[in-house]
């Protein structure tokens, strides 16, 4: 492939977006009325519930260790997708897409909570996903973040969090899906781009602008450095857009 | 226990409702962008989201038979209550309660279909609770079968079902559920008078006011004959509203 | 339809009875040799043990309470039913009808348990129907008060009930099904006259006739007021004699 | 130990039989309204529920190979024993021990099948313990071959199985538990016997008298060559009776 | 049949060998780096990987006992065999033929264990099967001794087993299967000769020479007293062998 | 962190290894006797049997298409790792490593596979741990390439795959993991080094040194552009090796 290094601002995508844009995305905060944390957030048509459910008290493996814990479920409502699926607890058991992308989501919070911070507290992260349209998991990643931040100042204000001065939350956390289609590098791609990319990669970024995941795929080409170069850069400016609407959110009155 | 004939009407309920007066209800069609019928529908602060999936074809038990099939899956997300519970697909098995409303449901619904005026074609109601607060089972049933009449006419519209002249949908189906609290017969149960009712009882009640399903259970005491009596009056009243909000959304025009 | 509030005494159904007949009833106690109580019972080709098991002490979550627990299991043998179903167990997953029918006969004991009498003890009803002729679940239900009662008085025997001048049971519960077949209401439903029922309910009634449980189903067609009445008319008339029949078994000597 | 060849005529076990002496047994045929064959089989207080089940036709496995097919599933109700076990079905899962016994039932029905003349017919027999008291497995095959025989008449009866001369059941089939209690020899162990045995063996013998399974088990002491054969002696003459049982029980009429 | 007393010596089988030879049987010790006790063992093709894992305490239901716990738990690799099967853990549950060996392994080597001398410990024996010609769990339990023998040793090393002067392993054990195939006894079947053979049996025996386990099965042809005493004189002689090769592995020092 | 654009030479890593060199690599074909492809693979310590199954024909969803499918499945012998793990088909499910690593290793081998050319035939890869000392997914995409290489061979030499010119196998794959570790990145890590390394990365890349996979995963700390950029450097040096170790093995007569 000749050089892909910037992506051609004359590709105009099936939805009017150039290569470097976002889908339009939303992060209504609150959505349910008990959990310590929830957002609704929406990468397009992409929308996906995330629940932060804060306890007192961590598993017994962890119990003493003056530590917290964090951990996240992902799953998808049968009829999220455009032909229905059966239901993971109908079957029985769970596929390995879904502990992969929980799994996922779970390190990428991590990578920002000092659990010594949070003390011996647990929150579980809800992922439901109740429309998918590409980019469920960069998505589940970036409104989880904020339902965790939710269920921390939750912590701290019913006084489970102690307040020593250290942050419980050391960054923020966002991420976006990059692919190639057709020869070009694209930011955030929806279904109808995802299953045409030659290559496929989701990346997690912190606010920082670090990263804590780098997931590349060669769905049906295999890549070179300068491809990839491309797709890292693409996936930075993303994150970086997703940050400051994480922080704008993060900024309003919660109702 | 004397005359509970009539509800008194100078009760008031901790939410401001006189005991036969239904919680606000809404029903939001069209909130899936792929599902041939999908429905938000509220009671209160009870969410229940209803995606109606159609496919030409059935089961092979059934096929030849020139009649569909319409079933219901009932879940519940593992946030949707005050404290979180299990995934069922994690436990690795569907609790009684899910199967048991769910067949609830799909029951309730078929009373209402033609099958053979559906013809070969399957319909799947898949009802999520995104937020509980009791009731879901009776708002599952409201909201499905809006979800359902919308799959129905897209199935007419795309050439599935046949149009002999015989409708489809014999009626429409509602349901409410009534209890006994502290003495007081009541409608449309939130979770804190649900826990605390000395009788429970579900009702699924056709559009044309005949039942189709009556399950009442003494929670706390045995309740005598007057007693039921009056809960089934109070269900006809309430599912006779439920009628009408089901008429006026289906009245509209689906964007 | 026209007034079914009589059921017609000139109908004679396919076994011989009149509408509001049952079938030969009848309790063997201590079935088996082992189990604090035990009971074969038999409704006409109907047969289902029914095995109380005693237990010192309760779960974990009710312990310290002082409050005892009742709960029961219900199952069918492969081969009870004319032709042969697949093992639960094989499967690997019980399925919604045995999750309902066990709930059903749970709940039917505790209306009828004083647990804080009982003490913290734990009595488990196994009911494992050994040939299915319609109507198991009532009949387990009938067949386990009986066990039941034998299983609290081997605790009082033993010591593990306190006299307390309270009684533990504080009533006897009966169960049996009603449906209306060809537009005439009928008792105690065998197999063949319970597939072609257009409507179906199990009513739980406890000795001094009040209701526990009343479960209508439209299988076929939606039901009316008027019916329900009538169906409610022959069910407490039914209960009413199985009462007495549960009364005549406990009054003999247990072998 | 110094030679056990002769099991000593002076001792006597706990239920006053003399060490070569079997339980009561009988054989009730026809136990079951609807299955094709059905036996209840009692070993003392040991009583298994066998119920066979004939089907035309053959798994898709053994389609075109004009043979049929028989095999054997075996359980044990929860109050079965004399402390509750709790159902297969609950825990998800079938144990070890249990699908031992349904192997080593169908092996040993199948010893004495002729496949070919039985055609591609197949027959499940159901072995349900009702009540465990020892000899559980070795009761349920010698009650089973009953059920089995019932059941090929049945076949032959209603034409799906051809008479072509060739006997369908080439010999009969049963089985005893014999063991070594404090260095005595005996046949037929109830459970206070079985758990002290210090060597206990299965043996499934053809009513010729040869052997179809030999499991023997040093359950605390390993056993020579001498003291297997005194074991075997006493299966040989114990199944010898058992099989006179069950020829007495065939030669009558079946209601 | 006649005389089958002796073996003849002029049956030469498939793989040259005599009817009363083993195949090539090897033990490697110290095959993997970190179990505490670790063996390849091979009887021809057929490659069993045993590991000992030993643990300080015992499970709950044997805490304060003073006595110590071996069990083990056999299972093949997929591709051990000439066609591929399907993994246990993929179709989420052990097949009956997988616990009935784990299970026979676990009672062979519990009959040479002294629990008391091994005090509160546990050791698991897990037999793993590489490739399977024959004698899978013949090979498992005589590599499984070795591989306990070893782990006993590093118990003591290490000082989690007291030394009382009483040995913890009261003898040896090895197994060996024999069969019948065309009428001529033969002992170590390989796979060829084992869907071959009329007459199967898998016999455990000690290093003293006296019986374990004898678990004989007529596959195709029920056996008499005669045949069954050749196989197991030939039983008796092929364990011998084996354990002067478990000897002899022993005395080796440990790399 | 100071720039690690090279990793410094002075460093010695515990085993004696300069950072960015490779564990001593053994690729031995031929290990199972029966399957159409098999390999025992060592990274130092690390062992990893592949098998290659290759069957004719497609499961059903691929039937007709022309095109071939190669799966795999990855799995660890309990006693693979220091410590025992449970069995997951004990357990009864997979857990979500063993998932992700299964789906990667599929990937992975289908990116050099041209489906069309392969035809309707089926090749299955199992990796299975036999001794797990870190690296044992990289390991197993280096052999299971081998392996499928020869599974290939075989399918051509027997006919199954059609020679038309076009090669089947389109590149070679191999893979490895870089790390760092105290500010040192480093290759092919053992399990001591993987514990504790700030972040870890999984590359699989071709013969011709394009990536399939970049999976990249901050542990401990986010990591920035210029540390992926060395670590990239790393991976891409030692795959180059694995490739020639892997066209050495492939050169060899296979026994």
């Amino acid at each position: 492939m000749t050089s892909p290094a910037t992506p051609p601002a004359t590709v105009t995508r099936a939805d009017g977006r150039t290569p470097d844009q976002l889908r339009p995305v939303t992060i209504t905060r609150g959505w349910l009325d008990e959990a310590e944390g929830s957002v609704l957030v929406e990468f397009g048509r992409t929308r996906v519930l995330c629940a932060a459910s804060f306890t007192a008290g961590v598993p017994r493996w962890r119990k003493g260790s003056g530590e917290g814990w964090v951990t996240a479920e992902y799953a998808m409502l049968p009829r999220a997708t455009s032909t229905r699926s059966d239901r993971e607890s109908v079957k029985g058991r769970i596929g390995g897409r879904t502990h992969e992308i929980s799994r996922l989501i779970g390190r990428s919070l991590r990578a920002v909570i000092d659990v010594a911070a949070l003390g011996e507290n647990t929150i579980v992260l809800d992922c439901d996903v109740l429309q998918a349209d590409g980019g469920t998991r960069t998505a589940a990643i970036t409104g989880a973040y904020v339902a965790l931040a939710d269920a921390v100042a939750w912590g701290q204000r019913h006084g489970h969090i102690a307040s020593r001065g250290k942050p419980v939350l050391t960054d923020s956390v966002a991420a976006v899906s990059v692919g190639i289609i057709d020869g070009t590098p694209m930011v955030d791609l929806p279904y109808v781009e995802d299953v045409r990319a030659e290559t496929d990669m989701n990346v997690v970024v912190t606010g920082s602008g670090t990263f804590v995941e780098v997931q590349g795929t060669a769905e049906h080409a295999p890549f070179d450095r300068a491809e990839l170069d491309v797709l890292l850069d693409l996936a930075l400016a993303g994150t970086a857009q997703l940050t400051a609407i994480q922080q704008t959110a993060l900024a309003q009155e919660l109702r």
